[in-house]
């Protein structure tokens, strides 16, 4: 890839403040009309930046649509960062992983804000696909490395595998949130997040305790 | 909602296979290119019809849509109708259905035929909600009738949720395919539905013998 665009490491502090405003303004009018709904002028709006302004800083619209997916991506994996879900690498910090989505439908409305935007970008532009996987792959290693974790202190048994379990758990939630944004409801994610969670459950070496109040299915 | 479209019902043969050959071409390229890059210049062009043609049996971009979403929904419910598949009412159904995604990569590059476009769709136009919706049930009708038929055969114990399940599957094969389609690999939708079957399977009341070429896992 060659584009003409300035280099974030080159920017002044204002100049990455105004970078920053415009790529934030781009992510959510992307999420909230899709990629080819979001023209520049709207962007340009949303961000408060001049026509000039924003060509200096993207001079593509792709190398726009570039840097929001790694930016929705470093946002959605912050908020896997947060303290209460410690590493991912207990059977409760996966299931409060799971409930803070559950219990949260209006999270879910749009669709993954990383989920949709994947699917649109690798759909209007077959090169930006290695951004998308990039994505993916380090929301994925937060998954696998709690996984791995969980493994090796032998909470789970050797048979577990990090990589089909966290394949497991991201295909069920972006699945599960496509599936909730066309049904208007929360039940599709719901049922395949507890189902997941079921399955990682399945090699645990000790019976995992489940809180009525949210873990565990039906009867 | 409202449209002017000419009802199929009331074509003449000669102008159902018209309105039958732009909603072909239309699905065609937009599953190619997504709906936004998808204009009535190349769907004219690719079903070989007028612009007259077109605009009397679409007015709009949103009625072809529509129509595009109910045909890839009528395509890929009759690909799981096909005999081999059974009424995907025994696990080995179930794996054979699994496996004609996981064997042929091909069909996976573009990601899910209804699911891409499903996701598009629901980003740019919230009134075909109910449409997307709708294709979502009747294929996921398919899976909730086998397991419940499994279910009362006593294939499945009773504690099995066949919508849970049905949801499972349908996320699972929903995000592997749009994991799939991210990594040009097929290890995620290959894992994820591994996992999901393995977790339908241990629901099973007698236990289930895997064909070493096509089932379970590595060790």
């Amino acid at each position: 890839m060659t584009t003409t665009e300035a280099r974030p490491s080159k920017l002044t502090p204002r100049g990455r403040a105004t970078r920053e405003r415009i790529i934030q303004a781009a992510a959510e009018l992307i999420y909230e009309h899709g990629v080819q709904n979001t023209n520049n002028e709207r962007i340009r709006l949303a961000a408060g930046v001049s026509g000039s302004q924003l060509t200096r800083h993207f001079p593509t619209k792709e190398s726009l649509v570039r840097a929001v997916i790694a930016w929705r991506a470093d946002t959605v994996i912050a908020l896997h960062k947060i303290p209460q879900l410690g590493h991912l690498d207990t059977f409760a910090s996966l299931r409060l992983w799971a409930d803070s989505y559950i219990e949260r439908e209006e999270l879910c409305r749009g669709g993954c804000s990383y989920g949709s935007l994947a699917g649109e970008a690798l759909k209007a532009a077959p090169s930006l696909r290695p951004d998308v996987a990039d994505g993916f792959e380090r929301w994925e290693d937060l998954f696998r490395a709690g996984l791995t974790a969980m493994r090796e202190r032998g909470d789970l048994r050797p048979q577990a595998d990090p990589d089909q379990l966290t394949h497991l758990l991201m295909a069920a939630f972006q699945g599960g949130m496509l599936l909730n944004q066309a049904a208007d409801d929360v039940a599709p994610l719901r049922d395949a997040l507890d189902a997941a969670l079921a399955h990682v459950e399945s090699f645990a070496t000790h019976p995992v305790p489940h809180d009525d109040a949210t873990g565990g299915e039906a009867p």
